[in-house]
C-alpha cells in the first residue's frame, strides 16, 4: 500500500490534515487504532478557536457546527465574590470562540472523509514509522488481524502523546520539556440547560471551578481536585454542593442549575514540548508534539494550528517546488506552540491554588484578576490569547 | 514637644510627607535616627515613575531633579541575543520616568524642610509609638542623650522595614504576607558613562543583569547573585567578565563600557505586605508597611503614593471635616501596592534565573519575553505598570 501523506490517528488533527489535502489534490491514508464508534464518542475539548472555525468552514465541513455550535462573544472570570466578563470582539476587532465538541468535529470529518476522501482504516494500529529520515518514509500497521505496511512521501503523526511516530526521532536530537501539576480537573456532563449563557472561569480559595457547556440542554463543568483522584470517589451531591460553593458571588441573580450527571472524569494536567517537531519526511501535530494543561482550552486549536502548517508547506511544494515552508515546519509551529504553552500555563497558575499556596501567593493571584478586569491593556493580552494566535 | 503629624524616618517617604503638609499649612515633625550625611548619602533606588516627578514638582522640590535627572522614554528588554526597545510614551499616552537617586531626592527634599519647613531631627530614635488607638498618639524618642515625648494628632511611620511604628498595631490584627527569592542582586557604581542611554533589563541562562546609571559619568549595573553572596567575593574584573557575558547579544554595535568601580553591595530581594496600613491615628507608609524585590523600581514611588493618599487625606479633613479619606487609607493604599507587588513579582521571575529553574521554565520566560515584545496589549500592559500605577 503507497500514498503521498500517511497519518497516523484519526482524531480532530489527523482527520483534518486528510480533508485539506484532499481539498488541495493531494492523497493521504489515515490510520486509527481505535474503532469508528470510540473516536465519535471520547468527550476531550469543545471551544473552537476563530481561527479554527475558520478553516473548518473552509475545509468545507462547517455546515453542521453553524447550526449547531454556540458562538461565544466572551467569558466570565469569577473571583473575589465578582463577576467580570471579557468581550472579546471588542478587545481583539471582532474575534469570537464557538462551543462546539471535538466529538462533533470527528463525527463531521469522518462523514466527509468517507464520502469522497482517501482510505480512512479504523482498528488499524500503527506499530512504528521507519526511514523517516529516508526519501521513503513507512508506517508499519496491523489491520484485519496482520502487519502491513504503508509507503509514503510524508508521514504525519498525529497519534498523540502515547503515539508510537515520536518514537522515530531519534533520541539525541529530541529535547523534551515537560511540567507536571499537583491537581487535576473532575468533569462531569449533566442534562441541565448550562447555569450561564458563557463560560465562567472562577478562582476561589476552595480551588478553580469552570462553568462550560455541550449544548443548550447539557452543562459541562469541571473542579480542580488533588491530582490523583478517582472520579467516583466524589457523588454526584458532593460535586453540585461544591461547586456552589466556589462559585459564590455577590449577585442575587446568580443560581447554579443543578441536573442528572451523565458523565464524570478525571483530567491529568500536564505541560509537554517535544522538539524538534518534524525528522526528515516525518512531521509531529497536535498531542504528539505537546500537551496543555486544559485552562483556556488550547489543545485541540493548537493540533489545527500543526497541521493547517503542514497542508500548507506542502502544497506550497506540490505547487511551487518550494522546500522552505517544510523545512521550517518545526520552528513555525513551536513558536507558536510556546505561545500557547505559556498561555495555559499563565490561565492555570492564576486560577488554581496549589496544595502548598501560601497567603502571598493567593493576593498575587486576585492582584493579577484585578489588573487583568482593569487594565484594557492587561485584559486585551488574554482576549487575543483566548481567541488565538495566528497561524 | 506637640505637634499634628510626627513622622517617623527621614527617607524619601517622611521628608515628602513632611513637604506636602508644610505646603497645605499642616504641622509636622520629622524624627530621623541616622545622621543627616547617612541619609544623604545610603544608595537606594534611582527611578523616579511619572506622579512621583509630578508631585516633586508640584511640592517645589523638582528644579534640581528638572536640571541634573535624565528623563526616559523607554527601556530596553534583551534577551535570547536580542535588543528590544519598550517605548513608554507611545505605549501610554506620553508618560516618561525620570533618572534621579533617591539620595537626591533626600537632599533636596531636606535643603527645602531645613530653609522653612517644621522641625526635622536628625539622630532622633523613635523607640515606641503609643496610644495609637485613641486620640492622642505619642511617638516615644532618644534625642540628645535623653528620652523625650513628641505629642501627636497623627502619627506616620515611615521608618522602614526594621522600624518600630509597625509593631504599635496589635498582633490579633495584623496579615502578613510574604516571599523571599533564592537569589540577590550584587550592584556596583562605576565611574564610567553608562554603556547605554537607556535601562537595560537582560535575561540570561546565566541569570538576570541591569544596566542603568546615576548620570552621564557614573554607570550603576546589577548581576544576579546567589543569596547571601558577599559583595566583596567578586572582583572588580570578575564583575565587568560576566556582565560581559550575560550581555552577549547579536548586535555588532553593543560595547560594554568597563571603568573604575567605586561601591558595590549586595541587595537582598523580598516581598513583603503589612496589613492594615492604619490602626488608629498611626499609618504605615513606604517600605514600613511593604518590600517589594527592586525589578521594576516599584519601592521609592510606592512610598510615595503611600504619602500622597494620606496628605490628601489628612487635608480634606482639615479643609472639609471629610474623615473618609481618612478611614480608607489603608484599602486605598493596598490595592496599589498589590498591583506594584504584582508587577514586580512578574518582572523577577520574567527575568531572573532561579537556581532550581527546569528547561521548561527558561522557555517559559523567553516565551513570555516574545509576548510583550510582540503583542502591543502585552507591552502596553508592561508600560503602564512601569511609569506607574494612578494614585
Amino acid at each position: 500500500m503507497r500514498t503521498t501523506v500517511g497519518i497516523i490517528g484519526a482524531g480532530p488533527a489527523g482527520l483534518l490534515l486528510a480533508r485539506l489535502l484532499h481539498n488541495a489534490g493531494i492523497e493521504s491514508v489515515v490510520l486509527e487504532g481505535r474503532d469508528r464508534a470510540y473516536v465519535e464518542q471520547r468527550q476531550r475539548a469543545g471551544i473552537l478557536e476563530q481561527g479554527t472555525v475558520d478553516v473548518l468552514r473552509e475545509a468545507g465541513v462547517g455546515a453542521r457546527m453553524d447550526r449547531e455550535g454556540l458562538p461565544h462573544d466572551g467569558i466570565e472570570l469569577r473571583f473575589d465574590r465578582r463577576r467580570h466578563r471579557v468581550d472579546f470582539p471588542a478587545l481583539t476587532g471582532g474575534k469570537q470562540v464557538m462551543v462546539y465538541a471535538q466529538t462533533e468535529v470527528c463525527k463531521d470529518l469522518i462523514a466527509a472523509q468517507l464520502a469522497d476522501g482517501g482510505p480512512l482504516l479504523f482498528e488499524a494500529e500503527a506499530l512504528a514509522v521507519e526511514g523517516a529520515d529516508t526519501a521513503g518514509p513507512r508506517i508499519r500497521f496491523r489491520h484485519e488481524g496482520r502487519e502491513q505496511t504503508l509507503d509514503c512521501d510524508y508521514v504525519v503523526g498525529c497519534d498523540g502523546f502515547w503515539g508510537v511516530a515520536r518514537k522515530a526521532v531519534p533520541e539525541e536530537l529530541v529535547r523534551t520539556y515537560e511540567r507536571t501539576y499537583p491537581y487535576a480537573w473532575l468533569g462531569i456532563l449533566a442534562d441541565v440547560a448550562p447555569s450561564h449563557d458563557e463560560l465562567i472561569y472562577n478562582r476561589s480559595d476552595r480551588g478553580f471551578a469552570l462553568m462550560s457547556m455541550r449544548s443548550p440542554h447539557v452543562t459541562r463543568a469541571y473542579l480542580q481536585v488533588p491530582a490523583g483522584t478517582e472520579a467516583e470517589s466524589w457523588s454526584d451531591d458532593e460535586i453540585w454542593a461544591e461547586l456552589d460553593r466556589r462559585l459564590e458571588v455577590d449577585d442575587p441573580t446568580w443560581r447554579l442549575a443543578r441536573g442528572p450527571i451523565t458523565s464524570k472524569s478525571v483530567t491529568p494536567m500536564r505541560s509537554y514540548v517535544h522538539e524538534p517537531m518534524r525528522h526528515g519526511r516525518l512531521f509531529l501535530a497536535g498531542d504528539a508534539a505537546h500537551i496543555v494543561p486544559p485552562t483556556g482550552a488550547k489543545g485541540l486549536n493548537l493540533a489545527v494550528g500543526d497541521v493547517i502548517t503542514f497542508a500548507r508547506a506542502l502544497t506550497a511544494y506540490v505547487e511551487k517546488g518550494d522546500t522552505e515552508a517544510l523545512d521550517t515546519y518545526s520552528e513555525t509551529c513551536l513558536r507558536r506552540v510556546w505561545q500557547a504553552e505559556r498561555f495555559s500555563y499563565a490561565m492555570t497558575t492564576m486560577l488554581h491554588r496549589a496544595p502548598d499556596a501560601t497567603a502571598f501567593d493567593d493576593k498575587i493571584q486576585l492582584a493579577q484578576l484585578d489588573r487583568v478586569t482593569t487594565s484594557k491593556a492587561a485584559e486585551t493580552d488574554l482576549a487575543e490569547a483566548y481567541t488565538g494566535f495566528p497561524v
